[in-house]
Order: C-alpha cells, then sequence, then structure tokens
C-alpha cells in the first residue's frame, strides 16, 4: 500500500517548483516506461505500477536493481497518475542536469519562443525528433519540459532530445552568422525553399505569432502559404510542415 | 443569476447523448463567437457572459435577437464552461443536420479512420480547412465532432467544414474510380508526389494506426520519411505535412 506522503510526493510533481527541488520528473505508461529504460535504465528511480503488470515484468526490473518497486492498486494508480486513463504504471525518473543552448549552430534547431500548451510543446519536441533534429530551445515562456503533459506528449522523444532553456533573443544575438528561419503568417512560401542542413527555425505562441523582436532577427520569413478559411495552424502542425518541408526531405 | 437546472443542462452538453437528444453545442469565448456570428448568425441560441462582456458587444448582441442573453457571474461561468481558463462568454448554437458523405469526388477529402482524441479531431478540422478542403469524413470510432473541446481546437473551422460520419470502407467501396491515399509508416515517399486535385486522404488511429482493412483500399501507400528516433508522428502533425504536400503547393 502506497504512504499517503508518497501519494503527496507525486502528485506534488505535477508543480515545476517541486519537480525542480526532488529533481524528479513522472513518466507514465509501459511504453515511455520502455523507452526510458532503453535509453538510460539508471535514471529509473521508482516504479509504481498494477500487481500484474509486475509479474509481467520482472525481467525488466531487474535491469532497474537499485530502483524502488512497489505494487499499486488501480485506485491508488488512478490517485497519482496524470493521464485521464491511468496506464499500468508510473514511474519517477531523475532530471538530467538542465542543457545550455548549443554555442554553435552546425545543424537545423527548433527554437520555440512561448508555447504555453503542454501538449503542443511535447508534440513539437517529438516531432524534432522525427525529423533528425537533436536540439530543441525555448523561450522562458514555454512550458516545462519535465510538465507530466509534456514527457506523455512526447512519447519518449524528451528521453532522447536536448531542450534547453534560455533567453532566445539574447541567445540569437550571441551566435555568428547563422540563418534564422522565422514562422510568420508572411513570409517566403515555404515549398519554394531548398533544405537546409543548418540553422534556427523559430516558431511562435499558439495565439500571438512570434514575438515582433525575434522576428526581427530573422534573416528569412516562412510562410505556409493558405488556401481555405482557417485563420490560422495549430503550432505544432506549422512546426511539422515547415520542419518537413526545410529538414524532412 | 443562473437557474440550477440551466447550470446542469449546460453540463449535460459535454455529453455526446445529450448533444444529440438537444441538438445544440458549446461553443466558448469571443473569436468563436465572433467565427460564428459571421459564418450563421440563426445558429445563436443563446450567450452567457460577463456583464463586462456585454456592455462591450452590444452590437454584436443586436444582430441575434432571437437569442437567450443571460449575464454570468465569474463563478457560474467556471461551473458551464469546460475551457481551464474559461473566457468571457459561452453560447449554446444550434447543431446543423448531419451531412452526408460525399458521393463524388472531385476534390480532395480528409478521411480520418478512429481519431480518438477531441483536441486530435479538432485540429485535424482546422488544418484541412486551411490547406482548402471542404470535407472531412469521419469513421464511427472517431470522436463527436460537436464534443466542446473538439469544437474549441478547430478554432473556428468546425462552422464551415462539412463534417460527417460514416462506415468508411463501405463508403469507400461505394464511390468509383477514386485515388486512395493511405498515410503509413511504410509507403511512397510523400515528398517524391506531385500534387494532387482530388481523391481520399486516409489518416488512422493515434496508436494503432490505419485498420489494415481500409488500407488494403488505397491506391497508394504515402509516408514521411523518417530522419531521426521518433516512433511515430503525432496524427495530426502528419496530417498536415500530407495535407501540405498533396494540397498545399
Amino acid at each position: 500500500m502506497l504512504l499517503k506522503s508518497r501519494v503527496k510526493y507525486i502528485q506534488s510533481l505535477g508543480h515545476k517548483k517541486s519537480r525542480q527541488e526532488a529533481a524528479e520528473f513522472i513518466l507514465e505508461g509501459p511504453k515511455l516506461l520502455d523507452e526510458c529504460l532503453r535509453a538510460d535504465p539508471a535514471r529509473i528511480n521508482a516504479v509504481y505500477a498494477l500487481e500484474t503488470w509486475l509479474q509481467d515484468h520482472k525481467a525488466l526490473l531487474d535491469q532497474i536493481p537499485s530502483a524502488i518497486v512497489e505494487p499499486v492498486s488501480p485506485e491508488e494508480l488512478e490517485k497519482i497518475s496524470v493521464l485521464q486513463t491511468p496506464n499500468q504504471v508510473l514511474a519517477l525518473a531523475q532530471k538530467p542536469e538542465p542543457s545550455e543552448p548549443p554555442a554553435r549552430i552546425d545543424m537545423p534547431v527548433l527554437v520555440l519562443d512561448a508555447i504555453q500548451d503542454p501538449g503542443n510543446l511535447g508534440t513539437l519536441v517529438r516531432t524534432a525528433d522525427w525529423f533528425g533534429l537533436t536540439h530543441v530551445v525555448c523561450g522562458h515562456g514555454c512550458a516545462d519540459q519535465f510538465n507530466p503533459k509534456v514527457v506523455q506528449s512526447t512519447m519518449g522523444s524528451i528521453l532522447r532530445m536536448q531542450v534547453s532553456y534560455t533567453d532566445i533573443g539574447t541567445w540569437i544575438r550571441s551566435l555568428a552568422d547563422v540563418p534564422v528561419y522565422a514562422t510568420m503568417l508572411e513570409g517566403r512560401n515555404i515549398f519554394t525553399m531548398d533544405p537546409i542542413d543548418r540553422g534556427l527555425i523559430l516558431v511562435g505562441n499558439e495565439s500571438r505569432g512570434l514575438d515582433p523582436a525575434l522576428a526581427a532577427l530573422a534573416t528569412e520569413r516562412v510562410t505556409i502559404p493558405r488556401k481555405g478559411h482557417a485563420e490560422s495552424l495549430n503550432a505544432a502542425v506549422a512546426a511539422g510542415v515547415v520542419l518537413a518541408a526545410l529538414c524532412g526531405r
């Protein structure tokens, strides 16, 4: 049985401040745990799972002898889960050291101005991973990468990608001679552009778009031409289309 | 003050069955209401808004003389809202008659197998609207288009797009000589394809992908080549990239 204090602690990891103090984050479901075990098993600190799941995954648990492993009831899992439908297992993982934004840009890097929705941020990290990027640089206005909803919607990419937080404007100005592509509602038709092998791809806030001060740092403004009537595209979809055009082909 | 029975009624519209019986759906926030007023003002049956908002929008309310208009307190709005942060105004709109899937395909049509996440479904409808499509055909496994979360994430596109529900397999077999593009993890590189002016673009379930029985109806399987390590793309992002390649250029 899970102690009340433990339940409270795990629930507290839904808040950024608690995650910072504890240096732990939540990941849920067999798939994500499996990704974490493949990427870095030493990172798993604790596993809370239904008895049936534990029985079926003894070999897997042997990989992480130092982790706390506790069976929980479906009711207990419900209490600690952040998912609408809890999925058998919840783990606590050690947060990696905060990473620095790259100081030299010899590859494409996705740069996010103020992506506030955790689902969007996670999807963006996952999309960058699909198209072969290794770095995502976030402005301070972005959701926290270790927010449980971000972690879940990265579908494991959070464990592979370098995600750093910085003052984007200052950072971009510190870089010498780097192409900066700003995704805007008006700019060069993205489908007329050649693939790139280096540079920053800037994507702005879900409703306000890109901060004009950042847009001013762009060497090229790019746009996805609208053929129909929607007022805008979802930020993750827009970034997906731009990454596909610049890095996917 | 909002009657308890009214609060209960509005809350019940979160459920598909109640929406079907009442033939009404919820839309929230000034932007979405504005879209609805531009598209079809007669559809608005009721407006519940903060006093300040009502004061500022008298001219707008003059457009809908037959609608119930009631001031609500922030606490009342919180009770009836489905948003995390209620946004000044909530309206009830008349559901349109269910639309039929098109019987002749002389344009590109997005076809969704079993998109269960309301946010994904709404984003897909919005993306199709951006790229100039007019029809989205959903399998019975999809979320309901009038689910409040779907409505919100379409950002107004729900009011312009024809979204119909049907047994997809039966419908496709009833169509003569139609190109059917199935979005899969393996298939022809989407970036090598020419834009299309007609045909079905099939997108499958978020975790299972496309039903093999539907994939078997494809005249062409298409794929977004993976360059990195993510196991898959989010369904809405994948559809965005495919729609961009086939219909966006």
